[in-house]
Formats: C-alpha cells, sequence, structure tokens
C-alpha cells in the first residue's frame, strides 16, 4: 500500500467553550476529558497507530505554530504548515496537499479534524485503513460519515446510494448544508443520509486532479506556491499567494462538485464535542450527576457542569447550568442557554473589550 | 439632660455574606450598599446627628481592632474597646458601662448595632431621643421595636402591654425567643408584639443596678475590671477576669428578668440586613431585575444579585440566582436555598479549609 500521511486541521477558533476557549488558545489546545491531554494531544495518539509521526502533518495559522510545537513535541517542526492567514479549508488543504507532492510524490492522505473524540480507536483505525483502501483504488474521494442519532441542525449531511457499493463505503449522491429541523427530521426517515465528520481520505494526487479542474485559479496559486517550496523565495511566495485564494470551503469548491466520491459510515464513538453540553457526554457526572473539575463545593446541586481551577465555587441548590471559572472572567449559564454564550462574545466584541476574546 | 453616649457593638463574626464575608472581615466592615461605605462607618454617621465624636465607642474584640481604626479614623483610639475573647453580649455590655461610669460617673448609653441599616435618618434620631428621655426619667430600660412587616422567624419578638404608656413608648411584657412560623403568625395577630432590634438605651448606672442584681456574679467581676482601668494592672486584670464572666446574652442575662422595660416602636425603616437576599432591598436593581456590582454582563437573566469585582462575570440565562465573586472564592447560590450558605461553611470547617472562613 501506498505511504499513509495525517493532515491535522488545527486553525479554528471555536468560541463555544468560552471562557476556557479564547482567540490566543482554542478548542484543539484545551484539555475537556478527564485525563488532562488536550484535543490536538488525543487527536495525534490516535491517528499515530496508523501513520508514523514523521509523516503526520498539522496544518494552523502563524498565531498557534507554538502552540502546536509545545503540544506535540514529538513532531517535526518542518510538519507545523502554517497559513498566513486564515482562508477556509480548500487553500489550506490544496497547500498541504502540494507540500506532501513535493516531498512524497504521491500519497495517501487522511485530512483530520484536531477538536473530536473518538471512543473506539480500533473501529476508527480500522475504518481509516478501509477507507484508505477504497482511495487508493481508482481516484475516489472518500469521506467517512456518522449515522445520525437523532435529527441535529448543526451538522452538515452526505446522501448516498445504499444500492451503490465500493467496499464497505456507499458511493456518495450529493453533500447538503446544515438543515432546519423539519429537513432533519426527513433526512433521518429516508435512512441515507450520515452526518458529514469532516474526515477525508484521498491520494495527494487525486484531490490535486481534483482542484485542478474544479478551482483551477485556484490550482494555479497552489502550483506556485509549490514551485517556492524549499526554495529561498518560499515565505514571500506564500506570503503574496496565499492571500488572493479563494475563501471557499473543500466542502463547497471540490466534494460538492467532484465524481467518485464514496462514504464510510464510521461506528467508533464520534463525538465533536461542539459545546459545554458535550463534556457531560465525555466525563464522569458524580452521583448528584454533577460534572466537576476544580477546587468545588456542592451543596443541594444537581446535573451541573462545573469547570474551575484552584480558586474555591461553592455552588447551592443548582440545577442544570454550566460554571466554567478561569483567570480572568466567569461563566455562569443555563444549559438550556448554551447557544446564547456567543452573545457574551458579540457583546464583548461591540465594546472592544479584546481582552477577553 | 445628661450626656449622651453610644456603644456600637462590633464584634460579630456573621456568617451569612460568606465569601465576601470572612472570619477576618465580617459584615460591619463589608459595604452592601450603593455607596461604598461600610456598614460602621454608616452607623457611625447615624449617630454622630446625636452624639459627639468623643462619646462613640465601639466594642469589638482584638482581631477587628485594626479594621475599625482603619474605617473610623475620626474615632479616638481609646474609644475602641477590645474584649479578650468573645463572651456574648453581657460580659461586653457590662464591661463598657464600667468603663463610661469611670468616665463619666454617669451618662445615657445607647447600645448600637454595627451591622444594621436605617433609611430616615431623622425620625431615627428623633426615637433614639425619646428613648433617652424615657431612659434617664427613674430608672428605665429603654428598647427600640420594630412593627413586624411580616411573621419572621429568625429574630426575637417582644411583648408589650398596648394600654401602659410612658411617652412614646410601652411597657414591656417579655422578650421571646425566635418562633416557629405558627408561633409568629400569632404575635403578628396580636398586635402587642415587636421585633427586637437590639437597640437598647439606659443610664450606665441603671444597667450597671441591674447587673448587680441579676447578675451578681459578673457583677463583681466587672467591678475589678473597673478597679484596674487606667492602671497598670488594666490588661492584666482584664485578661484574667474576663474569660470567666458567664457567656449570657444581654436579652436572657438582663432584659427577661429587669423590671422598668420601654419598648420605643422604631418606624424609620430599618433593615438587618440578614442575607444576601437583603441586598435586593437596599441596592438599585436594573430593568431587567438584577441588582449588579462589578464587571458584569447579563444576557437573557433576571432577578439576579451579582457581586463581582474586577473579573469578568457572564451570566447567561440566569433567574434568581445569587453570585459572589472574590479573590479565592465564588459562591453560586440559588435565592431559594440562602440559609444553605451555612453548609458551606460547614463543609469547609470538617475539612480544616481555614483560608476560606
Amino acid at each position: 500500500m501506498m505511504k499513509k500521511t495525517a493532515l491535522i486541521m488545527a486553525g479554528g477558533r471555536g468560541e463555544r467553550f468560552w471562557p476556557k476557549s479564547r482567540k490566543s488558545l482554542p478548542k484543539q489546545f484545551l484539555s475537556l476529558t478527564d485525563d488532562g491531554r488536550t484535543m490536538i494531544q488525543l487527536t495525534v495518539e490516535r491517528i499515530r497507530l496508523l501513520v508514523e509521526m514523521e509523516d503526520i502533518y498539522v496544518s494552523t495559522n502563524q498565531a498557534y505554530k507554538e502552540l502546536v510545537a509545545g503540544q506535540l513535541p514529538g513532531l517535526p517542526p518542518e510538519n507545523i504548515l502554517c497559513e498566513p492567514m486564515g482562508r477556509n479549508t480548500a487553500p489550506c488543504i490544496g497547500m498541504c496537499a502540494m507540500y506532501m507532492a513535493k516531498k512524497y510524490g504521491d500519497a495517501l492522505m487522511m485530512v483530520l479534524p484536531s477538536d473530536h473524540l473518538i471512543k473506539y480507536h480500533k473501529m476508527y483505525i480500522n475504518a481509516l485503513n478501509d477507507a484508505c483502501g477504497i482511495a487508493e483504488k481508482g481516484n475516489n474521494l472518500v469521506t467517512i460519515g456518522i449515522t445520525p442519532d437523532y435529527p441535529e441542525t448543526g451538522y452538515g449531511y452526505i446522501k448516498f446510494r445504499p444500492e451503490e457499493t465500493e467496499g464497505n463505503a456507499y458511493a456518495v449522491d450529493r453533500f447538503v448544508e446544515k438543515p432546519d429541523l423539519e429537513t432533519a427530521k426527513e433526512y433521518l426517515e429516508t435512512e441515507e443520509y450520515l452526518w458529514n465528520s469532516g474526515m477525508f481520505i484521498w491520494k495527494v494526487s487525486t484531490i490535486l486532479d481534483n482542484f485542478q479542474k474544479l478551482l483551477p485559479a485556484m490550482y494555479d496559486g497552489l502550483e506556485q506556491i509549490r514551485e517556492a517550496i524549499g526554495t529561498q523565495k518560499q515565505e514571500m511566495i506564500l506570503e503574496k499567494v496565499f492571500p488572493e485564494l479563494e475563501s471557499v470551503s473543500i466542502d463547497y469548491g471540490i466534494m460538492e462538485k467532484a465524481q467518485n466520491i464514496y462514504i464510510l459510515p464510521g461506528v467508533f464513538g464520534w463525538d465533536d464535542v461542539g459545546s459545554w453540553l458535550a463534556v457531560e457526554r465525555i466525563q464522569k457526572s458524580n452521583e448528584s450527576g454533577n460534572v466537576v473539575t476544580g477546587n468545588i463545593i456542592t451543596i443541594h446541586s444537581k446535573n451541573n457542569i462545573i469547570q474551575g481551577g484552584k480558586k474555591l465555587i461553592a455552588a447551592v441548590g443548582l440545577h442544570d447550568l454550566i460554571i466554567v471559572d478561569t483567570e480572568d472572567a466567569t461563566l455562569i449559564c443555563d444549559k438550556g442557554n448554551a447557544a446564547d454564550i456567543k452573545m457574551v462574545l458579540e457583546n464583548l466584541k461591540i465594546c472592544n473589550r479584546e481582552e477577553y476574546l
């Protein structure tokens, strides 16, 4: 089999874990599980079962380069690929594919989010291995789909054709955007839709062929970058070309238009850890249903998520709250209002209180 | 009229304002109103309308001497009377009466709590002036009673005889302990009970006569202290005699047994500021019913009491909570569970976490 590489996407700036996540410390660099390791550390550890450390790449932006290097000391420094600026996923993936083309000629490339959790590692590895097999055969683009438990409106969906298979995978009919609740319910009833996990598996040559065909202007820019790699002009060309690339997602720019796409159902306990509410799923609660970290006293309190540190937090008579204490900011939020945390951030932006963002 | 003096009782160690109040900083030294002045500062400011600064005394214990001196810079240092240890109110009041007897021979003595609020200062002063008149005439012990609005079970009550008056005051029938709710309701229906405000007015000579008659052993000890005042032995005698005095309240030791007690109804907007819930009565709330101090953002939140400082507190979807943030501890408490704050303190005591008490 062809050499396997992994590209871990770590440029995100999620706000849903405020105040623990900040512009300067997004979710992928936080520890949200019991064991103290950060999301990106867990991601690397998982994929190490399938990919050599020297073939793991992390794509991030310049601001997080030190964080990546600090949290992943075993990663070769040259494998941290920095975008000069955030331009959505297509330019980023394209640029990394060019790096890999230059280094390996061709290789299997697994694109993986840096901030999701997987419960069953062996099944995860088996699924990726299967996906690699399908990607290597012909010019297939493979994605991992998650069987929906409920009509989530926060994810993209992928429609597949149940009768058209390739190994354990199904041919993709189309990628669809986040649906409204009614539509999501219809999707579930058809049994022909899976959640889009953001994991993609393909050969470097296959994805670059698709860039050339579907995003030709971007491909030209990426070619210029490729030529400059390893030369003295590398930085200069990157700074000049990258900002001019179209800001478009890989889903919209490639996957919604490409041929030969297959989806492999992932049944390995996937969790995107999308908000503070997820902490209840991924950490153990005590007999009162409280999930607590830090220096906490709870009295007559049930089903709360409390994330503190050294400072004492006394919770008295509380139910169904999210409490997150950090050095300079404390969030106290009803679980039913978790989506309103973004209003706090909007408020802070309007008031130019950058220090809290 | 005889010289008027005030004894402000400031030895209390209230726990109901934890975590803002601590053993090292009890309620009387906190600012709980909008204007930033502490409870004891407000108390002194009020009584200054009737009593010269040099005739105002503050009784406290050694641990708070510096706090008193710091918060009341205009008070003569020798007017801070320190108990070697807390022995309830009777020994403390008796000792202070002895100091006053030595200094003035006789005087009118107003005993006042240091941690209550009064809304109408002129009516308050008029009431105390009336009380002084009644105390000066004969050997009367006068107390201020508050007309109950509702059957509070956290206060002592005083039964009076409506037909037996002395100026604006009524003869006291008896002092009663904190009642249960049923009994408190009955008290209100009789219209013959007032709340015990803890304010007492008498001549130094009258109260000492009562000590001699009703607490003769304590009186002997107080006499020894009196003789030592101003001598080299003062400290030594105080340290030796005071701890041996019976630990009993002035209510139980004297008022429940004495003759010639009168109660004057106080109608000056009294508030004992008994718990965090009182903050809603004494501070202005915003249009959402939130009473906030500090660096606070509220989103979809109503009727909360939030006391912060420099640290940002974001409240999202919260209703009827008490949130108090301090340097090393944060309380988050449902208003309906305010009485359970003491359980936090019990927990801290059991775990020997003295630093938070």
